[in-house]
């Protein structure tokens, strides 16, 4: 027994070893990177390695790492530059990360800035093997419009990026319109910038997979709260922002299709919590609904099945794939239209997002 | 003759530690600010103060500070922040800067960035006696939209950002358009985020101060060389780029009036520079030309005087007034028209180009 557990922890050893020494050393420079910026880089396997000049520096840390284990420390080299490679690999697609720097938390030099956890956070890209939906490609490009819209219950002129699809500024047609809502910690510019909702947009469109569609991004207030006091996040100032204010300058100053069979509100994380919210107390407003990791619809949210045409309901392999097939089985059984989609191997983040959008579009305005 | 020495050095002391001592204790969030965040903060008089987190750091310096001095040294203080405030005033406007955490470059994590210096800086505000005229008001607002354009040249797809006045998006007016530059170190971000030129054109259009035109900005191509080798620029990528790419895409995707009497072509700082140097090459695709702190026409540029109605140039007043004086007089007096403009107390910084923005654009189109 004792010969066999000791066969057993050394072929584990063995294979630790082997893994370790199996690094591929065909790291490039993430696609996130700032201009002209070699780190960080990535590997073919997934792999992450820093490089931050800090030569005074008694401590380096990056946040990225394997989950809950505290990220990855960086080693000093002997040019001042502290390096460091991720323990494990790291999920397909984009992360979020930041830099401690002998306490203190600032960002990688080297990457470029992206809203998330309310502050500007480093950004870095694993390159997916399906990141083709979402690649810049040479074709029609939409445009993505930041407006300031009066808002009188907030007492302010507000933004939000609205995306319009190629051949808009020419002719006369009208669109439907999708609401699309960013995270606890993110912001209006989270759906372009670190979502690609534009390209994915665009290529749908090129590849005739979709009618082509407005999508309307704008703050969701959910910062207002820290972390952890979510539960007293009141929808109501967001709904009449939304609601009362957003959706009639959108429909006076773009040519949409100004009616609640081609209007769909869709958001992530707590942008999905939103959604569930505004959607159940204002059915009359959305036809179509979708929460991307943002809870679930249960059928007895549905006051009349006439008021929803369609519920996508997404979440990524690594988060609650049984919660959320459950809760769509039980709303068709119910007699309401709803489908679930699981992104394959992805967790709470922004690859889950853009494929749950990439899903979510051609089954719009059906 | 000891006495008078030993007097005014003593009134000059006390003139140092009165002034010192008056620093006005009224400090607020720079306007710049990342939400929620209460530092960097600014006085009623322009000095800056910083705080930042960073407990186990041996030094903390920011590179905002009286000019050429090195910056401001913070102090470490007993909760684990540094602390400092800058030795003097500073211009009023927008600043870039960065920290120094131990001999390494960060920002600052309380400031939003802003791309600058082939980097994204942080950047904070000072409140500008003038900032009215750039300020976010209660007034029909027009759109900034992201374009991806077609270009064969560079084989790709190009991003530029196109401002379109309150009310483009009604009806079937037809615009004049204004291609506007960044300088070196930045991109096409910058005339929106830190210059505020949509804002510039909002105010101005509501004042009834302009009739309502276009603005075009894209990214420059300056940065592909450092600092110090910039007389190997070579005009001719970007010039094709310009001329031959995005032109064509904006007036067959955009209602303007696609005539040279209706286009004129400014930049600030580099983007001056290649203005100058596009609009000697091709004077047949502009009416108006504009340098902002990017050097001078003389009169033996311009080879024919009707390739040109007017063409402005304007410097901060701690920059080169007396020179651009002097060359808009030799213009005129060649029977060129020419308009200098001087902004009052600034330099090489972005509130000496939103102020030229604002005096440039009722002289555009006449």
């Amino acid at each position: 027994m004792k010969k066999i557990t000791l066969l057993i922890l050394l072929s584990f050893l063995t294979i630790g070893f082997s893994l370790q020494a199996q690094i591929k050393d065909d790291f490039k420079p993430s696609t996130k990177n700032q201009p002209g910026q070699e780190y960080p880089q990535v590997n073919s396997q997934g792999y992450a390695r820093f490089k931050i000049f800090a030569p005074a520096a008694d401590s380096v840390r990056v946040s990225l790492g394997l989950g809950g284990r505290g990220g990855t420390k960086l080693e000093k080299t002997e040019d001042g530059y502290w390096m460091g490679t991720t323990e494990g690999p790291m999920d397909e697609g984009f992360h979020y990360y930041n830099v401690n720097i002998d306490g203190g938390k600032f960002n990688d030099p080297g990457a470029k800035n992206y809203y998330g956890s309310i502050r500007w956070e480093s950004g870095i890209e694993i390159p997916a093997h399906d990141a083709d939906f979402y690649a810049l490609k040479n074709v029609p490009h939409g445009f993505v419009q930041q407006i300031l819209f009066p808002s009188p219950s907030t007492n302010t002129s507000r933004r939000a990026f609205v995306y319009t699809p190629p051949g808009y500024e020419k002719g006369d047609k009208q669109y439907p319109v999708l609401y699309l809502q960013h995270g606890w910690g993110e912001d209006e510019t989270a759906w372009s910038n670190q979502g690609h909702a534009n390209l994915i947009m665009d290529n749908l469109i090129a590849e005739g997979k979709i009618d082509p569609f407005i999508i309307v991004m704008t703050y969701g207030m959910t910062n207002e709260l820290k972390w952890g006091h979510l539960h007293e996040f009141k929808i109501e100032p967001f709904q009449t922002v939304l609601i009362d204010e957003l959706i009639p300058y959108v429909d006076s100053h773009f040519r949409t299709k100004a009616n609640s069979a081609n209007r769909a509100m869709a958001g992530l994380s707590m942008g999905g919590f939103e959604t569930r919210m505004v959607t159940m107390n204002r059915p009359d407003v959305f036809d179509y609904w979708g929460l991307l990791s943002g809870g679930v619809y249960k059928p007895e949210d549905i006051k009349t099945k006439s008021d929803v045409k369609s519920i996508f309901i997404s979440t990524g392999s690594k988060e609650r794939p049984v919660e959320v097939k459950a809760a769509v089985d039980a709303l068709n059984e119910a007699g309401i239209k709803a489908i679930a989609y699981v992104s394959p191997d992805t967790a709470h983040e922004f690859l889950t997002w853009r494929r749950s959008l990439y899903q979510m579009a051609p089954l719009l305005f059906k």
